[in-house]
């Protein structure tokens, strides 16, 4: 199977910021690791601070792609037009955040991707993203 | 006359996205048929997912354009960007919609871009666009 | 094509009442130009104060019209009656506004009518009546 | 004994309008047999779309009638006007709806004429008025 | 002076409706008291349940009178077809009110005519009209 | 027919609770009555102060029943466990109350069985459950 | 009669402090006139900016006088402290404003102070005082 | 490991209730799926319709077991009692959902439990179970 | 004098839940200090997880007790129904709170139990309950 | 120990304002009875309807007091100095009310000093003052 | 240049009140090193815990000084009363906060001084007073 | 020092767009004027109309610049990608803004970014940047 993790503003700094949120991980080395647990699927990688890159590699993705694996980071919380993104592609969506979102500050509780996705997983640091490749992969 | 019409995110994927609500047609094949209908004027067209592309191309046509019609898809509802960009230009500007905005979900009820514009034409399908070019087009 | 077009309350004051706003222009002289742009159509007129004459005319006309043009004047803000009304019948009505609504009071943001017309129209002057009665005749 | 059934806006329209929620039955029709079912009593019948008229007729009855059963349509929401008038007079005063209100849109729920009336019954379409006579009938 | 008071939904029941809010007299003959105590000017009265008939009043005195006085009723607190009626005439409108609003409930609170009127005169009981007449007469 | 009617907290009380909103009869005394005037039909009846039993009883009886009558007391205001029992059963519902509660404190305003329920009978005092029982009975 | 007028802060400014909306007379010299106008009644007045002063005089005086007549200025819509004082105090208070309020910003349409006075009079200019005055003198 | 999975209201009738939303499958059937997963592990199950003994079964169990899996249905929005249970006990907790529950009304957007669980999981079906399972499993 | 102590949900936990909150002592331990302060009363003491039972005992003791101190833990600021008990019985019932709950989060700041008890007692650690049996005992 | 009373507005007039509210007693002769409970601690009283001075009261005892006990009356709901101030000072502050506020208007439920204090105690008349004291003495 | 700096409540406690907020200096030292970085200014100090005072110092020094610096403390938040004096003199006025508002508690985040000041320097420290000189200094 | 200065949307425009609110002069020209007031320092400047270009530079800059001065103009009001962007570097970040923002639109008057920069200097005009720099520099 073929799945897309993207990841959105601020996480290409992951491991660097704020470790007491986020761990001391950055994304390249657990990719590999992450990679290493589903030797049988392909798992290919995006990031980007741009609302409009995160779109554009969504409509790119989304019609070809078996999964996609989604933490857009704070547009989470302000962007309609991904979500918009997410309801105009046929691939199904997977909403992950490190990050236990509803523990933290209000205006982190709403999340304008939620209801366009198909699931949400939250709060499990970096295994968040492992649950979600394996949602994908035991789906089928 | 010198017309530009804008559109904003996921309308790239016009006549692909949501039948249902967005119909069939793709914004390319309809832009000749509009085209067609105002032989006598200019015609442009810009789409971009990525809200600073939609202000850069504001400013750069806000100037001299006789008119620009605006459709910012979800950034209706989010950009004070594409607001501020609207009132700091001397082209009048139009925003249109291709649904009925008010008779879906309440977050799109709401736009930052009404207030700022000329007026507004929304639910007519496609025709939207081709009434907002008769706007302008009959205004002088 | 047998279009209706109904104005509510104080649009009888129309050339008299805060012109800054309105525009000079009284509605039957605008009745008139606006006929001559449409000549193989059949445009009718109705005012009233009442919120009540408003619903029965929608009733009266509203299983028979090919379109409506309804400028609900102060009863869009606060009439449930009348948007009840418009999805009740079967012909479609649309919404206009001499105005910019969006740019005036905040009251004046919400309307109960656009969720259950067709469209709406706001922000041309006497023009968006003009482009109302485009968008029933083009529709066809 | 005396009983006066009020039907405000569109309520003319059952049996025509949205018969997914108001059924397929016209009001006099069910007039007949709800006075069928009530051979001692008195039961008159007006309707309008007008709220200055409800008023009117409320102000009318509301001193002499055993009791008024309301069904207040739109003015349901919107009127202070008619609730006013329903404490203004001393006839009791039993709300009624076809459909079950709370179950449709979020601004049917609110209700400004049930805090002054007797008690409300809504839901049981057009059982909902017998249900009423009912209730003034057994009372005394 | 050419004075004209307009009451609103019922009003006429003014004498007969829950004496302990708005006392016992009824309006005709507190009208006479009235008049006497201002025998140099001319004072008329009008009353309907009808917010059309208000708005239809405001239009046809609106732009001879030298004062208008409107209790507007139940219709202070939902009508924006009043407030706008007021604010397309030319004669200065005094909104006064018998009972003492802001002492009731939370809908009362509010009055759309509020901020179109020149000033506002509430808690007195009928002597709130003697004393928006005394405002009219002798600001000039 | 088959009907059950569910008293929720604090309804054991009655007859001995605020006798002015609840009157003086308590609940066990007024079935007698009510069975009486139903004879051809099985009415049962279960109280209990406990949220969890109410669920449980509307999962036992709810697949059998011809008819459920639920005066839920403060349960209303607050469960959506029971509103979500309700939804998950076949046997319809009727939600029933002994006072007006709109006519109430604030809280008891909102219910959250309204939208699951066919349907809403309130403010009757004890004859709302045979009104209640009425509407069941006539509807087959 | 004995009548108390008290103004809150920045009245002491009247004449000086934006006299396109407080006018251009100052207080003083309007009292004279005032006075003129009622020869048979005594007419006191006390302007402080501290709220504990304005409290410290209806206490003193809450409790002699026949009336009085607060202007509490800002106080208006921030002070329970005054509003608990006039209600603790036995002779009638009326709350007057130079300027109409409701015209004015949102925060300023809210008055603490309103539901325990007699009444309220605003929008006037200067004549609010006198109006009160004259509320006053012809109640007895 | 020893992993204890919870069930709030309703979700004894899982296979029964609603199948659109929740599926065909009632739970006893899908634990043995399940626990055949996780044949190195003890998995235990806990089902009541009672908040109390959802609090109950909490205490007894959190302080040993070394995960929760918890389930709470309609108690997630309304339970500040189980969410400080949550809080209470030193074995770490899933909250997770067989629905999208962002996608379905207003209400159920808002969790109590969610800012006081290690993490959340929605929206995957039955698939969320084993989801949270492999979380607690792989964590170690 | 007869006294009875309530404690709610997950104050069974006490001396073991959130000790930086809730202090360290097990409410057992606690009450044999508490007994020995007021040798010459009889105070008895219930705890429960349940909602239902809580409101069970008010009804078994609300009408012989003298007094009732309650700490309805986290049902404080959920149940409608544990007030409505509270309101229906004749014992006069104080709220005491371990913690100050005014400092904490937002949820718990509403008191549904406050309104209907004599008085509230919160934030003097165990000392709220010696506060508030010394309060009955030297009412009388 | 050393034990301060602070009064706010309008308390001066305790046994003369609203007795229905506040009894009888003015505080002069409460304190002593006060006094006399507590032979062995110094008792001093501080009253004044000035924000600032209950300020400058604080700023001047709250380094040395053993406790203070403030009853802010009015100033609790608006004073966000007062609560600096206690927040400011060392000596630990018990907010004190004679009614039970929470039974009392809207805009009484909220204390800006509740959440700065040690504790609070309300609604148990005069008594409150006393067993705020009990509560400092016994705390040592 | 004639600078005046008028610190509000709490803020005499400089030094000594909550450091990790407000840092140990008090004013009196900071401001001799303050005046000593502006050599050719005259600047002048003022500090009260009375609204009252604060807005008699206003009135007293708006029209002569060249520019005043306000740091209101709480007042900042609930005074529309300074925010009107403010309004009612001519010299500008600079608001300053020590602390940075915006990270502190929700009731901090509204200023209603900051609309009718010229501008606002917050989270500085000490140091924001001097940015506000250099800012009236650098202006002229 | 190494100070970089970064400018959001629609600053570009400066000196063309909207003189009465942002003056005549553009940007350029001012940074000239604004580094011959800091000769000893580097001052670098950034500007751009894309929301994922600002937090690309913050993260480029932030971790080696001495001070980083951000006008995020319309983003200010939307984005927690920028804000989150500021919390990840270490760089301090000071916010600010040419206008009075809070003089203003009501959407204006939040910032994502004040919370989490160290503060905030708005309403100077052009001046803004030069104290913001001010700040920096004395800071050390």
């Amino acid at each position: 199977m073929n799945i897309l993790i993207i990841n959105g503003p601020n996480l290409n700094l992951l491991g660097k910021r704020e470790p007491s949120i986020y761990g001391n991980q950055d994304f390249d080395s657990y990719l590999v690791e992450l990679k290493s647990l589903f030797p049988a699927h392909q798992i290919s990688y995006f990031q980007s601070n741009h609302e409009g890159d995160l779109i554009d590699k969504l409509h790119e993705e989304g019609f070809k792609a078996d999964g996609i694996i989604i933490n857009a980071g704070a547009y989470t919380h302000t962007s309609v037009g991904i979500a918009d993104a997410i309801k105009s592609i046929t691939t199904p969506v997977i909403e992950v955040h490190i990050s236990n979102v509803f523990a933290r500050e209000e205006f982190r509780h709403h999340s304008f991707l939620s209801p366009v996705c198909l699931g949400c997983i939250c709060g499990f640091g970096m295994q968040s993203y492992q649950l979600a490749v394996q949602a994908i992969v035991s789906k089928k």
